[in-house]
């Protein structure tokens, strides 16, 4: 069999900025996989799943592998136990590089690495990102863990905490929890948890065409950004992260 | 064919802090992937490539899917293109979501998020640690870009800077180019396709068992660690980013 794919199809329509022609090489790889008898065609079909199963799986990853694995293998692990094929073919053990924000770099939260992952074999361009905006802000904006699993590996209670970033290392410490803690550990399983359910949740709505985020950018970032988005007066900058967490809000000194 | 696979193989001997038992659903995914036609045991037997090859190759498919699926398909691609399966069907455009520090949130480079995730099909524990760990040293330290494609897009010349941290946002705005500009769009190609290349090195100096990284955590970073590290006096922090590029050197004021 072959399948061709179009660029459309592999990027989605405005996924990525200043794309050029599809080169052969890319079309190449998408073909060998659709042709073969277990790969799929991307992006991958998604099935339904009910996220309290994919939370109680992906805590049960987390102590397997780490964050990132769990946010990804939530999903992944679930759809290979009920269908198989592609989804048991998928080599998910590499996904717990994106542990304590990728090999403990403390950068990206592992469990919005491993959940956007996830999300992108199954959505492609503007769905894609806002599923994935979606998961973000829920991180950031929202007091979690709002989940605990049935069975935790040690018998502690969180206090919810917004995490305030992405980031692993500053959402580590708005948790208040010491690190090497019980606490910490059992926080970043419960958010695993709760992020790769979440991230099912918006799959199966998409699936029945009834994906929409109750989320959007927080006041104080969009202030920031009337001078330093893309079309501000600059400097300009990338990001949809809040500002004032590692900036001081120079407007206060009427400087704006 | 059932081929079992140990705990130690997943997810290598020191990867997981506060690892458990190794449950049914991971070694049941390893094993049905194992036992089918295309895939392979986990994890992936790397084959040794030119870094030259690989730089042109992510280059090109920068332009097609940005900075993360050019740090992972630099090699992936590659690979499949000269040895087909397994590597022909990973199916490497969902990489195409980190882009921008994911989905343009601003997070962790691309680049970085790609060639590490690409490592860690072929590398784990502390083998993958240390490869990682050198990507993001040589990213964070080094006056970048040193390649430059043959054929660039854009009739360009970049000046090296460091980006002085491994985040998208922060990367792109201390390199000074303006968002948006043929110089911030090309420097990250060129970025992306130098990570790429060093991560087939690393894997080619493991596949002779040569690997060693020049590269050490910086001076001031720990300085801080001193403190700040899991074992100091605290606040203790998650991460090897530097600090004071959001953080004041509070023992400027004899603090410490």
């Amino acid at each position: 069999m072959v399948y061709r794919v179009t660029r459309r199809e592999l990027f989605g329509a405005g996924g990525i900025a200043g794309v050029s022609l599809l080169g052969g090489s890319v079309l190449g790889s998408a073909v060998s996989c659709a042709a073969s008898a277990h790969a799929a065609e991307f992006p991958w079909p998604y099935k339904k799943l009910d996220p309290a199963e994919v939370a109680e799986r992906a805590y049960r990853d987390f102590r397997q592998g780490g964050c990132m694995f769990a946010g990804f293998n939530g999903i992944i692990g679930l759809l290979a136990d009920k269908f198989g094929e592609p989804y048991s073919g998928f080599p998910s053990a590499m996904m717990s590089y994106g542990a304590g924000g990728v090999a403990n770099w403390g950068t990206v939260c592992g469990a919005l690495n491993g959940a956007s992952a996830v999300v992108a074999l199954f959505a492609s361009g503007s769905e894609r990102t806002a599923i994935i905006d979606d998961l973000f802000r829920y991180y950031v904006q929202t007091e979690l863990p709002s989940f605990a699993p049935k069975n935790p590996r040690n018998d502690v209670e969180l206090v919810p905490a917004k995490a305030g970033s992405p980031l692993c290392h500053v959402s580590i410490s708005n948790s208040g929890y010491k690190l090497g803690s019980k606490e910490h550990s059992e926080r970043c399983g419960w958010l695993a948890a709760e992020i790769s359910a979440r991230a099912a949740a918006s799959l199966n709505a998409r699936l029945e065409g009834t994906f929409e985020s109750p989320l959007t950018i927080m006041p104080e970032t969009a202030y920031c950004l009337e001078c330093h988005g893309r079309d501000g007066e600059g400097p300009t900058q990338v990001g949809k992260m809040n500002c004032v967490g590692c900036h001081e809000d120079h407007t206060k000194a009427g400087t704006k």
